[in-house]
């Protein structure tokens, strides 16, 4: 997956260098990609891992999940987490096929996170569906609902500062 | 959402500036939030999403959940988490609708932590429903009962200081 | 839920003042402790809520309860839960008397915490069972086995060092 | 519980003392058992309690670990948890016998972590099953396999430094 | 399985030291792994532990995941998670032999974050499988689809600087 996430990096623009790591398991992601961060002066992680079909590998994507969010709030940097599920294709091509779809739609989603924030603004409400053919947007809504309403892992949207506080408010601009 | 949330704050009130960002999915909410706390001076975020319906998607959501809070703790900011399930309606035009009540309703909520924290208060065990007809309060209830208890997410009441301790407690007042 | 916690305060005993905080959800309400907490002084916290029904609603529960641990190992001050799970009780009017009632027997708990810590140990092993009637200690057990070992979320006691340790281990004495 | 095992921490060594403090439940275990680290200068802590039977109650007792280990993280102490659930015995009586058994074998525990550590290594892979009839070693295993493989929770080594690096690492020795 | 782990590492390479702790269960590993990192210099830590098969036994060993992750967070060091479920094999003596297994090549894995990093990366996407005959790759795919795609806890690699950001960013390089 990292090969094709680089390979699409590179098509998608320049100006950057790429680091890469690798590690034995998802639940190994979390240190490995704050070490990036931090020991190798990455601004943007993109987390790649193929997690088992059984309970205990759903459990072991969690557990990893939870430790990259973890790290994206220690760092205050992004980490793009593309996990494919053995079970989320009927067979070997097709999990292929999705895991480089995948691996592809997130390396320009980490692209836009650095350099073309506008273009994820956009796309908000068009449902672009990582690794899968787009939703679309939902037709009753004239705007988007979610953006990324159908994307795995669901789309979502942090609305800014609802009010710049009054009075002695620091926090306020 | 985001449209209707940032519509709905400037039909409340004025006194505050919207920034605003965009994420591919819910997980990476959570750093998003924390950034434009922390390097935009946003006083309050508003976090919206519309997670999938499948099983992964629910655990997309919990972990998103679980960060937002943990950015709150860290910042001592209040993330509202707005999120509508794909599943919570029966159609695309049932789930647009959800969508957008539940965003301005949430809007207001916000508003009101900044602003209007009195008025948040007097709704307490009114059963305010974000996005849902109203529930109304508990009959045999003269006062509220956790007042939001009928919102999405449950409602909850952060009685204060139970005392101000004795002696030297450095807490007390 | 609020009203009766307060009332109940102020009929257990003195020497203390009361602030309140309203939030929209349970979600709100770690952090909304935590600034009770950190920015008004308290020593304790009493977060009450009703949590809903449905499964999301338990799932928001778990994560509001997650944060409000976490509040309390980032302050070191107890915040006590009162949650009513909106089907703990058949109807309205059994789901307000229990919330009066648990409201009002934690409201003694926080009390005790901070005021009659002694109180709470001879307590242990009583079967006190906030809301409900009490179980009782087990027969076959002389002593307690965990006190409040009916209670809703369980019983619980830390029975403290277990060694003050050797030579130079600065944390003994 | 709390008796059983200051009971048999006293018949087991000497030179410490016990602190003790009870909570209304399980979810107020973390925050005490730090401050009887930080507070009162506690080497270890056994928490106790005995959550309920029902999934509410499964979901605190969750909770409660999930704090304690986080107290853990933040202190470098240890705490030896000591969780009877309701279900675990047919009834009070077995449940009674159950607590006894568990708080004394885990009290053992807790002295050992803090004065006997090499007396845990020799008991690696024998099976011991806090609480329950040893289960015995694996047969077929010549050493141990986990060495608590059957105590309620599970076994666990910590295998130690795989490497001290080289070059410049600090980290290494 | 520590002593298959420590054969394995000594059998590996040289260059090292190894550290070694014990505790009563898996929940125990995160503190006794955070202590080996910060009180006895190890630069990488292997987590042994063997759970039982009730429900219980899997939050336990969930619990003690996440804690082990959040220990690498802390110290920025890998610790390698070796749990054996002891329903991942029909008998003992199938359970043991998989302990072993397991033990052996994870004890590999950790000696390779440290010492030989390329290979890791040379085996993303082959498939291995810890403990278990290897998977191999996917077919239809060229190139790995993340590496240790069929490991126990799903495969994963950690791409790294999608970008050096631009301007003043002082993550870049």
């Amino acid at each position: 997956m990292a090969a094709h996430a680089i390979d699409e990096l590179k098509a998608t623009g320049t100006g950057f260098t790429v680091e890469r790591a690798t590690v034995p398991g998802v639940k190994d992601l979390p240190v490995a990609c704050k070490r990036l961060i931090e020991e190798r002066g990455c601004d943007i992680v993109i987390a790649l891992g193929m997690p088992g079909a059984e309970p205990i590998d759903k459990m072991c994507a969690h557990e990893a999940s939870q430790g990259l969010i973890h790290v994206q709030l220690m760092t205050n940097r992004h980490i793009v987490e593309v996990f494919v599920h053995m079970d989320e294709a009927g067979d070997d091509r097709g999990l292929a096929l999705l895991a480089e779809r995948r691996a592809r739609e997130h390396a320009v989603n980490a692209y836009d996170l650095l350099f073309r924030p506008g273009r994820l603004a956009k796309m908000a409400g068009t449902g672009q569906r990582q690794g899968f053919a787009d939703a679309g947007s939902i037709d009753a809504s004239r705007q988007g609902t979610g953006g990324a309403a159908a994307a795995h892992g669901g789309g979502g949207e942090g609305s800014g500062d609802a009010g710049a506080g009054g009075g002695g408010d620091t926090g306020g601009h």
